[in-house]
């Protein structure tokens, strides 16, 4: 009955919801603060206090057909000029409200980017692990993914295969630092490495090939790293954000792209993308919501909350033996598998009722993801848990 | 830069932006009060009192982060049975949360629905009139549109037609009911041998053709019409609802796809939208919003206000001599042009300071449509214009 696009996508689909019916099934018999669920990626600190005020002190002061009706389908210009200035301020960009296309999410922001440059059968490089939608959405305009390994010391992309893999279909390359799922930020060294690249390939094939960033992360690090922002670095660069994160607001669908005017053809560009997030079903991001982040464009939740998560845990899993590169942003750790088939070691930890990700769901094996956006109280229970393991595979 | 499929997209919105700004250069020169602008379809009615009351109840009594928190892929299930109970007691159904998929409004619900069920060289028919995205909503998953006519007495399909364009390709129908841009309601007569057609050419073909009622405009009719619940008389029916006008919030992008458990293999396609909904990029319909429609299901804006601009907007064309059929819901009105070339009547028309679509929009020249969600003294004042424009045809 259905199309047949969408048949690997059911049957795949029955894997994660077997995961999250066995998290189910052990909390029946185990008791919920018994099971550490480690695999999903929900925002487990608070929504700022700020957020509801503002929600609120709009309600009270806009007009309401205005507030809940249609905008262009970019977005409302005064939150989108909030937003560029915001930017401005904090990396020295120079974008004004036309440089900014509000959408429903990062996740749709990449389809509508990706509807708006793909041809069926060009390329799009994704350097590995990677967030396995990036799959599914460069299916969805019939292109074709090519993946570069990131090599296993420092979770960087493999620059000198990333360079042999470039065709002249290659279309375009998705970039996501902070990353999910190594928790790595790509150096300023590695961003111009990776632009220096792409402009010589980009000469060779007398071609345009964007870089499509996408930071859903970008404001979740720790220890004072520094997040380059990469129009800086590339002009054909998109950027793609989201404040599911930033503001714990998952569910309400609210991001945005950034085209800077130094891309190619960027009026067009522009144009393409607002076009897309209205044929793709989109039509604008949720109008509320758009002056929500508007107001709160400089406000992230609490982020320590997630460092002091990522100390206890990293520290705790490195002193039992376990090996992983520590995490410098996002909320997620990917611990190297004790043993070779790290989906065997999922099953294992499971006997001690912990869930985690394997590594093939990121096409890297080998490895599994830990989601760190837990209660603090849950890790502290779950530590002992992991020296069991360690222990029990170690003996 | 943009990918080929993209261009015709491009050049085509540069129509409607011309139109826009028609409209602002209109205004400059006679003032806001003095221009007609019936081209657009922005809900004019007040958003209930009861919607910003309950944003703020919820606020007050949900926590925070559930509230804005991913939730599954087709929506909270508490609001999904609130809207499944909503629908049961209006239109003496049945279905349960498990028949309801929260969407990013009828736009991204059509989209989930088309993905899910089209493979590229399929068929979807529509009836002329129809609005113009349903193109490229069928584009976005390599469909095939097949265009059948409306009489121009009823603005009912021609069934003979219909019939006879059913193919072995054919994969679904949208149906529109009540009607963009024509304000038509189907008759259940109508439904009725709709529904009978494409049981026979299932049976003929041995395939399932798909009905989808596509039903932003469902709560807007008039005069005690009844518009008949498609689910009741063909199984393999999509019913696509938004809020966008039945609540005056078409900014919040919220809305649900009704699959009932009658269609064939229902599980699956259920599975297949949902799955659709966080591929393209979706994920889920915004969370707040979602809770704000499932306390308000039963709520809709003051529908008399429509009636008012309707009643005055038909009885004075008509008794300036123009032609057109009685809206009896949706807040259009299908006005036959006094001179064959509908272009060119829109043309004249501004010379008047009216501002209309043109039929051909709909693929139906002819014909104009005239929106009147519009403050009701616009139309008080709109009308001598539209006087001396009859006149002046006439002459």
């Amino acid at each position: 009955m259905i199309a047949e696009k969408m048949k690997d996508l059911v049957n795949n689909n029955s894997v994660i919801r077997e995961m999250f019916e066995e998290g189910k099934r052990l909390e029946k018999i185990y008791g919920k603060e018994n099971v550490y669920d480690f695999s999903l990626g929900n925002p487990s600190v608070p929504v700022p206090d700020k957020i509801n005020e503002t929600i609120k002190n709009i309600l009270n002061t806009e007009d309401a057909c205005k507030l809940h009706g249609y905008m262009s389908n970019s977005g409302f210009e005064d939150v989108r000029l909030k937003i560029a200035t915001s930017i401005n301020k904090r990396f020295e960009t120079n974008f004004n409200e036309n440089n900014i296309i509000m959408t429903v999410g990062a996740a749709s922001g990449l389809n509508i980017v990706l509807k708006s440059i793909l041809n069926p059968g060009e390329e799009v490089i994704v350097f590995a692990p990677y967030f396995v939608e990036y799959r599914n959405y460069i299916k969805n305009y019939d292109g074709k993914i090519i993946e570069v390994l990131c090599n296993d010391k420092t979770f960087e992309p493999n620059l000198k295969e990333f360079e042999e893999k470039i065709s002249s279909k290659t279309r375009a390359v998705i970039i996501n630092t902070p990353n999910n799922p190594t928790g790595v930020v790509y150096s300023e060294d590695i961003i111009k490495e990776i632009a220096e690249i792409l402009r010589k390939k980009q000469q060779e094939y007398n071609n345009t090939i964007f870089l499509i960033s996408d930071e859903p992360y970008r404001e979740l690090v720790y220890d004072d790293i520094q997040v380059p922002y990469i129009t800086k670095y590339y002009d054909n660069t998109f950027v793609v954000y989201s404040y599911s994160k930033s503001l714990s607001l998952p569910g309400e669908r609210i991001g945005y792209v950034v085209i800077p005017d130094e891309m190619a053809d960027s009026k067009i560009v522009i144009e393409a993308v607002t076009i897309s997030n209205r044929v793709i079903g989109c039509v604008n991001a949720p109008s509320l919501m758009q002056k929500v982040v508007g107001e709160c464009a400089d406000l992230t939740v609490d982020i320590n909350e997630y460092k002091k998560n990522r100390d206890l845990l990293y520290n705790g899993l490195i002193e039992y033996g376990f090996e992983c590169i520590k995490p410098q942003g996002s909320f997620y750790l990917f611990l190297k598998s004790p043993i070779k088939d790290e989906k065997e070691f999922c099953k294992i930890a499971k006997k001690y009722n912990i869930l985690m990700v394997p590594g093939s769901s990121f096409a890297y094996p080998g490895y599994v993801r830990i989601s760190y956006c837990v209660e603090n109280e849950m890790i502290k229970r779950a530590l002992p848990q992991f020296k069991k393991l360690y222990d029990e595979i170690k003996k």
